[in-house]
């Protein structure tokens, strides 16, 4: 039977090409533009460059796509930019192509220093700071993150008190866990810097607000001079990867900068020191101000979802050639990718990838939505600020762990420098926990869904309350009790394949995500009631009691997000073969998903014992139908060996593998092959 | 309740230095004088050192060591040796203190080309080669893998064909896919080779045997000239880590070497060409050449503990420091390691690092005794090769695992090279997948399951076969059916507190874990039964189609032998303080590793869903108990921040805190603090 189906999947033709732009999604185009651009070998890494010329290189990199053009595209018309923020972000997300470090350099140029002063300043910051920014003439630092406070940003010790003599803000590092830490541009090239501080003004802090500040003369041939005086740095030195970033610490020694150079579009300060604010609540300010800088979890989601296509497109076709161990015919070697756990290694994070892909497509509209100012009012914000907390922990992790699972599938080959997986790897490393930690974030994202969920009970009306209780009541007898799961197992005792049949409809897929997350969010809820009127202390305990189911809970909202984006892509698809094989893919998905936590669904009732077996024997049925179609799903990434430049993804295996079986060919032919004493044994026992 | 059992549970005394002794093991005196050694600042790893000077770096390291006299304890003592198997083993684990690259830089050299010619050849071998390579007046390269056959060692390509005519053997590359590869002391410094090719003499390929090459000149400086005529070789160039160590290629063009170059302790060519093995079988011939070279895989997971304890000791230090969003007591931040979600992160961590321990603990003896000759017979060596097969794996993943989640808990400092995290992750990659892959190796390990299986099948008599029926019969009914279930669900409706005191039993987590696997080898044992009369294609599809199944039943496997090396080990503790303790992270392992496979001990009814829930709720009161001493059990582990060199390691980040609390209660006392505007608000509102 495996066999009837196994043919009948490589029947099916996948049209990739479709397949490709589904994935590229809405500015697919510009990405292949990008990609193609860096094609150029000036523009690509070079393996083995020590610290200083890895930097060196990647600024000189970094002005040459300024010469092409493809930084800017965020910017305003007016200055010469392209006001496109979704085409900018994909443009930005591809760059990792030709190395994570130049896509790093420009993510501090453009999509933090130059977006701050955007997004944080008004016209007039605009006018003064953007054309030096958007050249590369003024390399900008984004001084946020401190020794003492990354993720905890209103924290931070850096204060910029506002001194009415001389209409001067005082930026000031008063210890040393206020150093500004891990800033890209601070060790070598950044002359400029937008500092977060606490601003202070007549006694009263108003809590963190950015200032544009020099930090270093600029010389007359373009390259960063001594710090400026009242300020020093240092150099972070060697890093796990992105080594081409010159990441370092400032500090400020009561460094006075004009009044104007405050970034004023959230809060001012008048000549006379006065403070206002078109916020109100210092609350709502902060984390306004920092959802305008979302671009970075949005993006670098994205880029990581890039990395991994292109570590599993190599992984795959490598696979797909090396041939270890003899199989069934004893002269031919199996493929890799024809051992089923070669399968399980690789195919799930196929699916997972492209699950990524897609929930990632709908954040990059979402992102261009909101900032294209088409739809953006505080929920739309709110909403894409959740979206990207919870996008961009789960694509990083995936993104380490499909690097780190290709490189060990391709054995002492993945190890080696040329074959990419290894600075990968170094380079991604530090995705998972820059621009919000990734435990952070999906703490974030679980505490939206506690109070999206406090919202839906607080404003139901009496008749809705009372619905909601019975539904709860009905829930519980169904899903908590015996009752349910007997009925469960009456239903279940047919055949398997009638179960599978079950799990592989869509519907019921998504019943089983959603549910999981609702009820996880429920009982962390109810759990949680208690703390509302506890002493401080005790209401702190309890939530930490809880901390990691909520951020389980975030994580399968997150996995939720993904699948849905996954089904709308498939259910877009009209060439039958495609929609197939894309629906098997989708079913895969949602299968590991459901079978990494398959003890959740059976303790609570949801699965039964019978049908729970049926998630794993559906999984392998999956498995060998879509290595049918291994090539063909990488091969719509759209990244070619050129793009990749691992050795191994070329097709010398092939090579190598020919080579060796035209030699025995020969010697067999030649009649002086020697025999095996194995052989000789078995023939004299015969 | 909590609070009671947390300060219960910090009056504990842990007796850090019994634990210390325990951890360290029979040669515990060696192991912390071989660390200490290791304090030597020419010993240490120096950061950023281009690939060049690193080699260079590391190959001098090397001869200091042999002066040191830390590197031959293995060898003959009639050649100056120490005679010494085990304690040899554990002084080279400990080599990757100083660099990982410095160990496989001296692993290549005595514990496989030396090793090589200890065990494949005899004493005429012996007196000639062992001097050079154990002086390192011959650097020498281990050539078995090659470009074309890495696990598949049977399956090489490389021929040394013996010529009676001039009584020599002529190696031989025959194709591009036969070039050795990823050899050690290949690009740079070796100038001889244990060379692993198919032996053919009189038309006859008698397999796999060794052959000592001389591969480049010796200069008279003792560094290694050019190529001897018919060599040629590559360099790897630049990998993943590990770049102290010059790997490359070689390749062989009809290179003579003496008849008595072959290593003939398990086969020989006399003059006239005739072959002779005191192995009959070449199988079993092969097995036991290769099985003699088991202890690159015995000590390469005993070193990824070694390193898994100082990223751990880093990661928990400093989380036991650092602070992050305000606590309780808004004004205090809360440290790392009292979040609920750190704990789960780091604290099941250093559960499986203790059982990791214990289990390598016992494979360092067993393979003593072996190599030591007290207790050697076919089976000893057999069993050795399956604990090591077992026990490699789950060890060098487990290191891969905890510097990561050690680098991420770490943040952004976690990056930084200063703290060894991420150099750490790059060199112990590569333990992942050579001498031996992962994946082989643990489906050896099943197959060995299977093996025994089906040998406990053969040898009963008959009323035993019966017995095993009925029992099974009886199994089946308990587990199989609802009954079972139905039962269960009555015996746990009583209180969670008396189901989690069952998981808490030691007996029950042994059941549970043994029967899973018992069960599982069962399960694949009689679905595979069909293979036994089918075709061989027909048979191998069948193998297939378990293949993962086979390989968890063997990681299941190797998880409970850590279990049990882990409760022998706190059995043998007398201080009932350090008992508690230890006994609670025995729990943490025995829990974590059910909790991990949930869904089968459900779907199998070993576990009902009401008691299923109690082993997370155990898990969770577990953490606070255990981070109570989380320090003084990262403390036993004996690597000092000296011995790990990690700057976040030393307690600069508590200091920073105290200059920081220092700097606000100055600025209080002196009244010059500003208002926050939220409090103000609050007031107003107030």
């Amino acid at each position: 039977m495996s066999t009837t189906t196994r043919t009948a999947a490589a029947d099916l033709t996948l049209d990739t090409s479709a397949v490709a732009d589904l994935i590229d999604g809405r500015w697919g185009e510009y990405r292949r533009e990008v990609r193609d651009v860096l094609l150029d070998d000036r523009l690509r890494r070079t393996e083995g460059l020590d610290v200083d010329a890895h930097r060196a290189r990647v600024l000189e990199q970094a002005r040459q796509l300024v010469e092409i053009g493809v930084v800017n595209r965020a910017f305003p018309e007016r200055l010469g930019g392209g006001q496109d923020p979704g085409g900018n972000l994909a443009g930005f997300e591809e760059l990792v192509v030709a190395d994570p470090s130049l896509q790093i350099k420009c993510g501090v140029q453009w999509g933090l220093f130059g977006a701050a002063i955007l997004h944080l300043g008004t016209d007039s910051h605009h006018d003064r700071f953007l054309p030096g920014a958007m050249s590369l003439d003024v390399p900008g630092c984004f001084a946020m993150t401190e020794t003492g406070h990354g993720s905890d940003v209103a924290a931070i010790g850096t204060t910029a008190t506002y001194d009415p003599a001389t209409q001067e803000f005082e930026i000031h590092t008063p210890f040393r866990g206020a150093w500004k830490d891990y800033i890209g541009n601070a060790a070598d090239h950044g002359t400029a810097a937008v500092v977060f501080a606490q601003l202070i003004t007549g006694g009263v802090n108003h809590g963190v607000h950015a200032f544009y500040v020099p930090i270093r003369e600029a010389q007359a041939d373009g390259t960063a001079g001594p710090f400026l005086t009242g300020v020093t740095g240092e150099d972070d030195g060697i890093k796990g990867g992105l080594n081409g970033v010159d990441n370092g610490r400032l500090a400020f020694d009561h460094v006075r900068v004009p009044r104007e150079n405050l970034l004023n579009r959230y809060g001012d300060v008048a000549a006379d020191g006065t403070y206002s604010s078109p916020i109100e609540s210092p609350g709502r300010r902060f984390f306004t101000m920092l959802g305008t800088l979302v671009q970075g979890r949005v993006s670098l989601g994205g880029s990581a979802v890039v990395v991994a296509k292109m570590a599993l497109a190599t992984a795959i076709r490598y696979g797909n050639e090396r041939r270890q161990f003899a199989g069934a015919d004893s002269d031919t070697e199996t493929v890799l990718l024809d051992y089923q756990q070669h399968q399980r290694r690789l195919l799930p994070l196929l699916a997972r990838v492209y699950a990524a892909q897609f929930m990632h497509n709908q954040l990059g509209q979402r992102f261009h939505e909101v900032f294209s100012g088409d739809h953006d009012n505080d929920g739309d914000r709110e909403d894409l600020e959740t979206l990207a907390a919870a996008s961009k922990p789960l694509s990083t992790w995936l993104a380490m762990d499909t690097i780190q699972t290709s490189r060990e599938a391709c054995g002492g080959a993945g190890y080696l420098a040329e074959n990419k997986f290894v600075t990968w790897h170094q380079d991604m490393d530090v995705y998972t926990t820059f621009e919000g930690d990734n435990h952070v974030l999906l703490q974030l994202v679980g505490k939206r869904l506690l109070t999206d969920y406090g919202r839906e009970m607080a404003t139901m009306d009496v008749g809705g309350a009372v619905r909601w209780v019975a539904d709860r009541a009905v829930d519980m007898t169904l899903h908590r009790t015996p009752l349910r799961r007997a009925a469960q197992s009456i239903q279940d005792w047919g055949s398997r394949a009638r179960s599978a049949g079950e799990l592989r409809d869509a519907d019921v897929q998504r019943e089983l995500l959603e549910d999981r997350v609702e009820s996880m969010v429920e009982e962390i809820a109810l759990a949680l009631r208690a703390a509302k009127d506890a002493p401080q202390d005790v209401a702190h305990a309890l939530f930490n009691s809880h901390q990691h189911d909520l951020i389980e809970a975030a994580r399968a909202h997150g996995e939720l997000l993904q699948w849905e984006a996954f089904t709308e892509a498939v259910e877009s698809v009209a060439d039958p073969d495609t929609r197939k094989v894309l629906t098997w893919l989708r079913d895969l998905f949602g299968l590991v998903t459901i079978e990494k936590n398959l003890s959740w669904y059976l303790i609570n009732g949801r699965i039964s014992a019978q049908r729970a077996r049926t998630v794993t024997s559906y999984i392998n049925r999956l498995l060998p139908r879509l290595r049918a179609h291994a090539l063909g799903l990488v091969e719509a990434f759209g990244y070619t060996d050129k793009h990749i430049g691992a050795v191994i993804g070329t097709g010398v295996e092939a090579q190598r593998q020919r080579e060796a079986q035209d030699h025995l060919r020969r010697r067999r032919a030649a009649g002086d092959e020697p025999v095996s004493e194995k052989d000789l044994k078995k023939k004299s026992t015969a």
